[in-house]
């Protein structure tokens, strides 16, 4: 609540743009917090900050945890932030206990993951992993024309270090952002794996014409064919479910005056399924929809991908534990899937990587009256101290002293 | 041509908007030609401009003719100039063939016709009518809040006369905006009536969320909603065929984002029909089709008319006229609805009123590159002089000497 202070915004939520003052102050604050638990600080040239709290064996690569401190423009208080906190309070919490681990722990803050200022999405962690080039991110620029790498300076967390380190294993916890936990009754979600996505942008092109004297069967309307189209898309995804999505977010009508037949529509499709197979035939029906429309109402599509993710399932062992935690605290939990990337999804490329999930009210996110209960959060706290934990290993009382007295 | 470069734009159309300065040069331009061929010019307190020619019996009222200046934004050279020149056309050949009228002839230029900048549309000829009170419309202001009152002050065009006069009958030539004649080959259209026309405004609410964690089945999902209503709109106006329209030509969705589900989608339908019987089962349709989406897809649908004007045949003894006018000069000519209002729909509550429709290519208006064949606007011209001639009366050579010496 404290850290949701920082760029708040009048109806509840949080304005934290990627690498503004606002998440600049948002950053201190963490650091600030960080440094007062015990960890040392490091930054890397893409902004990522490492906050470490040492293990008694500095040979072992360290288990880590983390999220993102950036929000949507109008975001919630709870969507990236948790996942960083709840790695926060597992330091604070064996801080309190007196337990050191074997491996290292970090709690990672990954730049720019939502996206809202800088493409492309998950910025930080896709540098990290590896998956962007340094170079090539450093120079996007923000509407205003400012690029990251200025934006970088301007926040004072261009850092030094080249990013990727190595990592023994990687859990995220994070809000939901769906109804199905909530809907079952469920606090905690051990989450299998992402969906995979592709993202396409269509243009409809038909002919504007008067709506009063042009005659229903000499139209050539793009609306018509957009919203057959969107239908169409709506069917497909029902049609791949329980793991499918389909959806027209995005629409955009010319000229968009009453009485004029529409001339021309641009829209956006978002198909993500948990399998390439699946991804593979919602394309060729989306592909085949469009070319049905196109002769009988003399309209072109243009349909172009845009993005294209695939399914990303998470290290099978670190699910397990997830599983195992959860059940050993005695929490109700399911399995779920990720219908949304997250910076773990990156990481999962690389290390062994899984995500906690907890329910947030009503499924709602990227929005201001996101929100979520506070024994949901503390739930996902615990299972993520019992999963770090175990990856980390319990250091024996003689070297918990060791590293105790060398912090 | 000459009228066309005041406000004339970089892709070969016009903008005029009602009572800028591109209207008032339009206006002054109108003026000085009518003065050029002898009329007297008169202006009322809504700005409609009355160029008279006089007639052999002062005692009789005008026969009128006449349209509009203004234009849409990016409106054409001809939707409305036509039907004002076509006036002038005709006053400048009864000169130069040296013929004068029984009844004075008028030609007049109806303020706002368009309404792009001011409603309610078709303004000048509705005050004259009496269908919209003056100081109401006075009162009304654009985007800017300059009112209808000081825009006509600040062009000029804020006439002493009190709106409505009596006229004997009009006649309004005007291009078709739409494709019938030019696909039936035909040049001349005797314009029967007008389509009746429900405007509405609909609001569909459902609930946003984020694309990627929300299962189909839990969607609330506004745009999939819209666009079976945009599927509905059409398929009720193609069931009323042949003279029926739907159109949804405004579609505004929230937040309009691609990978969010929209939760509110505002979108306009236009219905319009020759009947009002028609227009009144095309609005129980529409009911019916948005309570049967409502509860399925547990959307709330908001369905309101904002304008409503009933079918408007024209007057059937002018009608005939044009159609023997058109037989008589030898022109291809058929029956034809308007599917758009004119401010002869107005003036055809009040005195008996008709319009000679001329094609305009492949049916396009409201648009830059709108056209018309100039062997079809002197068709036109032609027939409204014969129609004119035929109700104003061909004064007796004697008498024509006087009212010559008089102008």
């Amino acid at each position: 609540m404290q850290l949701a202070r920082i760029g708040a915004t009048p109806r509840g939520g949080v304005c934290r743009l990627a690498l503004t003052a606002e998440d600049a102050a948002g950053r201190d604050q963490f650091v600030a917090w960080a440094r007062e638990a015990g960890c040392t600080i490091e930054v890397d040239r893409i902004g990522n900050i490492f906050a470490r709290r040492a293990g008694a064996d500095p040979a072992r690569a360290p288990v880590m945890t983390g999220s993102h401190l950036d929000t949507q423009p109008t975001g919630g208080k709870f969507d990236g932030n948790y996942g960083v906190l709840a790695g926060l309070e597992v330091v604070r919490t064996l801080n309190d206990l007196g337990i050191y681990t074997q491996a290292p722990i970090e709690i990672a803050v990954w730049t720019n993951e939502e996206g809202s200022r800088f493409v492309p999405v998950m910025m930080g962690s896709g540098v990290f992993t590896g998956v962007f080039a340094l170079d090539e991110v450093l120079v996007q620029v923000d509407r205003d024309g400012i690029s990251v790498r200025d934006a970088l300076a301007a926040v004072g967390y261009a850092g030094e270090h080249a990013p990727g380190h190595p990592v023994a294993a990687y859990f995220e916890a994070h809000i939901e952002q769906g109804p199905v936990l909530e809907h079952h009754g469920d606090v905690i979600g051990a989450v299998t794996g992402a969906l995979g996505q592709t993202w396409y942008d269509l243009e409809i092109m038909g002919m504007e014409a008067h709506a009063g004297p042009t005659p229903m069967e000499t139209r050539r309307d793009a609306l018509v064919v957009a919203s057959r189209l969107v239908a169409r898309v709506n069917e497909i995804a029902l049609a791949h479910a329980p793991n499918a999505r389909g959806t027209v977010g995005f629409v955009d009508v010319f000229p968009n005056s009453r009485n004029v037949i529409p001339g021309r529509v641009r829209m956006t499709v978002d198909f993500r399924s948990d399998s390439e197979e699946g991804l593979r035939r919602m394309d060729a029906e989306l592909q085949q929809a469009c070319r049905d429309l196109e002769r009988p109402n003399e309209i072109g599509i243009a349909l172009k991908t845009v993005v294209n993710f695939p399914p990303r399932p998470f290290d099978a062992g670190l699910v397990d534990r997830v599983r195992e935690a959860a059940r050993a605290i005695g929490l109700p939990q399911r399995d779920i899937v990720s219908g949304a990337a997250h910076d773990a999804v990156h990481l999962a490329q690389q290390v062994p990587a899984a995500m906690i999930f907890v329910p947030c009210r009503d499924g709602i996110s990227h929005n201001e009256i996101e929100d979520a209960q506070p024994e949901h959060l503390e739930a996902g706290c615990n299972v993520l101290l019992e999963v770090m934990l175990q990856e980390a290993g319990i250091a024996l009382a003689e070297q918990a002293v060791s590293v105790a007295e060398g912090a």
